[in-house]
């Protein structure tokens, strides 16, 4: 069902610090930045590698307000590892699947994510405290 | 200098039962369990997909005792994402190059780590929040 690992999502205060920060250090580039309204996110696309499956990425995300899901994370945790996105081929096949055995979704049917991607976000509390996202690429 | 995302690593009370998790929820399948007592975990890497540069996999790590770090990061935080692990091809390099940058190593040089693998940590207070392991592949 997964083909790979697209992304790892990383919360934090300031997004071009963090961009400057992962230039530098690791030598990745910023290939797509985003604001997304409805994740209340300001987020960059780093690219780190190739693969017959798809790129995956370092997805560096900053709340635009305190009052959102990643705002709550950081006044809860702190900045760090907030999501782990895996690649589905068929997302709304997926969703079927993975729903249909108990593990609830907190996106029922698949929405906008990263570069034109469909998405969608499992409950952490059914997949061991994993916040984790599916992504179908465009 | 990174290659992929070899792996990201989730922090559990029971290997056993999160494994069959995986297996069951994800389709994933264990390549390797290992006991490392010098980190202080059973652990297992569970396959998820191949690429040019090698291939990724979910790390999943259940502590051998209380009074280790993963035992401490559970009793803090709860099950969850522990850390990430980003593939380079020489790790001794790699490791110069960042702490040469004023990056602390919590392993100033590579130790044992899963499937003959040779590793490094990264000490998470000087990338963001984020524990980030360094891996090159055996």
């Amino acid at each position: 069902m997964l083909t790979r690992i697209d992304h790892v999502g990383i919360a934090c205060h300031d997004l071009a610090e963090k961009i400057e920060f992962y230039e530098a250090e690791f030598g990745l580039s910023v290939v797509s930045r985003e604001i997304n309204e409805e994740q209340g996110v300001h987020e960059a696309m780093l690219h780190v590698a190739d693969a017959p499956a798809g790129s995956s990425y370092v997805q560096l995300v900053q709340p635009l307000h305190p009052d959102t899901p990643v705002g709550r994370f950081l006044a809860r945790r702190g900045e760090g590892l907030h999501h782990v996105a895996y690649g589905v081929t068929d997302i709304t096949a997926a969703l079927a699947t993975i729903g249909g055995r108990g593990i609830r979704l907190l996106d029922k049917r698949p929405r906008h994510g990263s570069m034109g991607a469909s998405i969608a976000f499992l409950h952490p509390r059914d997949v061991g405290g994993v916040l984790t996202e599916l992504v179908q690429a465009p």
